[in-house]
């Protein structure tokens, strides 16, 4: 049983609590935040299923003066595991890094951080190998993370040369007040930090995009142009896809219509807060371009890097050293498999 | 264990399900539907946790031809219960209530139905005394089922003369792709029905009111002006709404923002489907205007009504022949309780 | 002719000079602002229809570098005006006083100050009479101003002792990326701000409120409740409102369905950047809720204090000593009439 | 002066009515519409700058009994005009052509009819020679015309062989209470129509793509990939766009950024209805896909397709005989120019 602590309890760091908690061979040990956010408040009206960290000892009064039961300091967290997951503001991460280096313990940090925070830019897919062992691992982001399951799996089949990809993205999450867009899509400068990071994992694939915020909550859809070696027709693209335990292809005519169904799908299915580990091509949107074939993903920004997450641990603590039977593990604790 | 059915498994249908399954008390036999809409798909890839029988048995195939089990007909279903909960779309019901009668089985309506399908138009607070024994129920709608909430624990305290409401109502549901409203607020002529709907209920209440449909999905907000026989302050009101399992008062000081706010939070408790009973009233919004008071209400429009109709089970049946205990049964089984 | 200058070319600035140059006694010298905003590049692509004054010379260049034209600066401008119609950033109006004064020019500023950078707290029909020769008067905010033309006119008629407002605010302007809120409704701490600010111009009507943030971007919708000395029927009010210059009454069966309707008619109407002056009422939601009455009422956010503030204009330099007879020339020049 | 009449005064038909009236060398006979619309009544609150026929005569109560002045029928209006330029709803306008047929008067449909009811699919930059002296022309839709602008003008510079086009669309126009989309992307079955229609304009080119609905009204964006002959760099591109007329280069840096800035700076131009008749596309987006070229385009949908209507006239009544001094006369009367 590895020993895993997550710094940083919001969106993501709940989710990475709640992954790990799944993982028969981790133990999650405990988590750390500052204030009683509304994740903070909902951990202790749930009884505290997890043991809660203060990561900030001197502002732990917030904590302690709403009655939310504190274990102890990140500091202490840090010394009673064997890796931290660091789902901290952008920013953040960097500064705990200090203290992850202070008591040797390795850590993996999320998309939002500088990539040099770390040694290796990793996806539990697309480089595992690059992962074993390390010591400081940062994730790709939910679109990236995402976008690359798919290019990843045509790639293995028969080469990516190049895509060009336009990523409508969700502008805030649900219950996010912070963030906002009204009647609006808001346009980024291209290319996208997305097809830059994805060249970073896979450097052997050219990749360029424009990216367009829109007023929604659930789930970025991403339309990649991908380039093949060798021209790929839509069964063949049908027959990867549904190989893939963390892509789910779903069709318009069952009733899939966008973004907020398979949100919809997640809740009916009983997923622990609707969420949805898979990301999902719809099968009516599979086009060829002349010899490059399209379609259309859907990005589910809260869950996605979950999965990766717990490749990461497991890559960085050598439990398995092969990306077949890292993933795998991931896949099977977390409840994926393929559909095809 | 009394057996319970359940026609129509959508929105509402599927939350009255898991509510059935809840109470220790009763059996949930199954849950009827015609085709295999993305809930009844999500039921499938459960692996059938309820039976499903077919609404309309010549259009069977519909469900045999997706690998769907079907169990029986909704009038094979219908014979097998002692009652049923009817959340089929609006008309429906009506149609249906010839098969319920064949079989002398009861049946509980919801608010989408014409009043004249039932003997008793019941709210499990305000007047469960009236469902006691009786065979044909409708429920009030979302809205009213959680405004009337509020007003009978006033009315119970000091009196309520008379209300003027406005209703700030989310559009669509999550993950509804058929009704929606975009950049716009959508003005209904005034009185609004759940005005009209809480006067039979509470006929001795003077209820108007204004409805605005917004383009959201999570949860409509109310702002009642009520004129009390007996001027109430704040703190009163407080306490009163404090001790009602079914009223949560929360504010915007711990980060309660909003309607989307409440939705993330039930997603944060775990509650599944992230759904919420318990409506909310927000403790900064409470003021008085001269003597008469007035507050913000949260309504979880998909899961709101799902307490008010175990009550209406209970009091079909005789279960429970007195308001306290029908309404403390159902709270008990649904983790609801008083937090003031 | 009285000599007007705009400080702050932002959404409220475009509209009061456009405001002031319709007024046939008024001439508008120009408009400052600093950086080549939108609204100051399309002031230079329609060829300078006004002069511009740089806000902060040392800033010039941010102009003078994409060519467009600089007729001198604030200070310049602020000693060749009669008054000054201040729309900056809120606090800015505060600063720029010191100017103002330094040449003894009159000010009229915008909602967004404090109310001590005024003399009078100020609104063309409640108490023009305040404003009459005064130096420095502060304009209430749109929904404030909107409000009070409707409560004074009952007030005028019969009398008002209270109002209870729900005001359903859009949370952004169009084209506004700053500001926003995605699928959510956000509640704001009561009582609101414009139920404060209304007692301070009507101080003998008792008013609160809630207010609620909607991510749409045309039009605030209100809804108070209305306790009147003498009770007020549906027919009376709708006879009061249509005798008045700035209020439109409209039918949702004239296919008026909500906020959006309006600022799609004042775009069909031709009107410059498809602005309304006037706020308009529901006629389908006037309803009695005991002795009191309730409506909705439309507030174009972008446009509704222009008259207003040219009100202020004509009580501060004198141009009409009458409540009347100012708003009257207002109306006049703005195209504003009864239709009743 | 050929004699112009419109049929159907609705979105598109107000604006076809508007930009015949600016065009020194065709007369607006007038409009027809049925009911008393909003535009309708804005058409008679505006004093009836446009006279008004009714399209169905046994309903023309509807007009006269809200006093809105009928001068004659559709019949009559189109023995009177040269051409008419049908605007209804999708499907009558086939039932109008028997009537078009009737008194020999030529006709031009608009993108929401099947192809067949016109001889030819009209684009006035990409084929005005073929609508020369055609009798029934079908003038592509809003999304299809602004991405032909686009795709054409590469075209003729440096060759197109094949684009894949990812389509945002706005789901409904400001006003438009009927089709809505709440907090959802919604995907369309791939390849979209206007990827299809474009081939049926420039069938040289190999074109599809992909749709996703999102809840905005104001103007579509368009991300196509191009494949041209000759690789094209971002400054030639921008060369080419920027000596087009019709297509408007903006800069996220300027302040432009995203859909609704654009309807923003319309409204600050003083564009009556805010609109515009440009498309845009945003100079941080050009990038290079390899040898590919890819960017965003904005489509304003309420007012792009009128330049191309006035073409058509212009062909099919012979006015002018080539494509360049045809689209030449309606850019000028339009007030369009190169901005390069």
């Amino acid at each position: 049983m590895v020993k895993v602590g997550v710094a940083g309890y919001g969106v993501i760091g709940q989710r990475l609590a709640d992954g790990v908690a799944r993982q028969k061979d981790m133990e999650l040990v405990g988590v750390a935040d500052v204030a009683p956010t509304l994740p903070v408040r909902a951990l202790a009206e749930k009884g505290m299923p997890y043991k809660l960290f203060t990561a900030v000892p001197e502002k732990r009064n917030l904590l302690d003066d709403v009655g939310i039961p504190v274990s102890g300091t990140l500091e202490e967290l840090v010394q009673e595991v064997d890796i931290m997951l660091d789902a901290t503001n952008a920013g953040v991460g960097a500064k705990n890094k200090e203290i992850y280096q202070k008591y040797n313990t390795k850590a993996v940090f999320q998309g939002g951080e500088k990539n040099n925070v770390a040694d290796v830019f990793f996806h539990g897919y697309a480089n595992y190998e690059k992962g074993i062992g390390a010591d400081y691992l940062k994730l790709t982001s939910c679109n990236t993370t995402g976008l690359i399951r798919a290019i990843d799996a045509i790639d293995r089949a028969v080469g990516v040369v190049k895509t060009a990809i336009t990523i409508i993205r969700r502008v805030a999450d649900p219950g996010d007040y912070h963030r906002g867009l009204t009647n609006a899509l808001q346009v980024a400068e291209a290319p996208n930090h997305q097809a830059l990071d994805l060249m970073t994992i896979m450097p052997h694939v050219d990749a360029t995009g424009i990216l367009i915020h829109t007023p929604v909550t659930h789930g970025h859809i991403i339309t990649p142009v991908v380039t093949t070696k060798k021209k790929m027709h839509k069964e063949e693209l049908l027959e990867i896809f549904k190989a893939h335990p963390r892509i789910r292809v779903v069709r318009l005519a069952d009733g899939f219509l966008g973004n907020a169904s398979l949100f919809k799908y997640a809740r009916d299915l009983g997923h622990p807060r609707g969420d949805m580990y898979e990301i999902a091509v719809w099968e009516e949107t599979i086009v060829n371009s002349g010899d490059d074939i399209m379609f259309a993903i859907n990005i589910p920004q809260e869950a996605v890097v979950i999965p990766e997450n717990m490749d990461a641990i497991r890559a960085a603590l050598k439990m398995q050293t092969s990306r077949d039977e890292g993933v795998a593990k991931t896949n099977e604790y977390l409840g994926m498999k393929a559909r095809g």
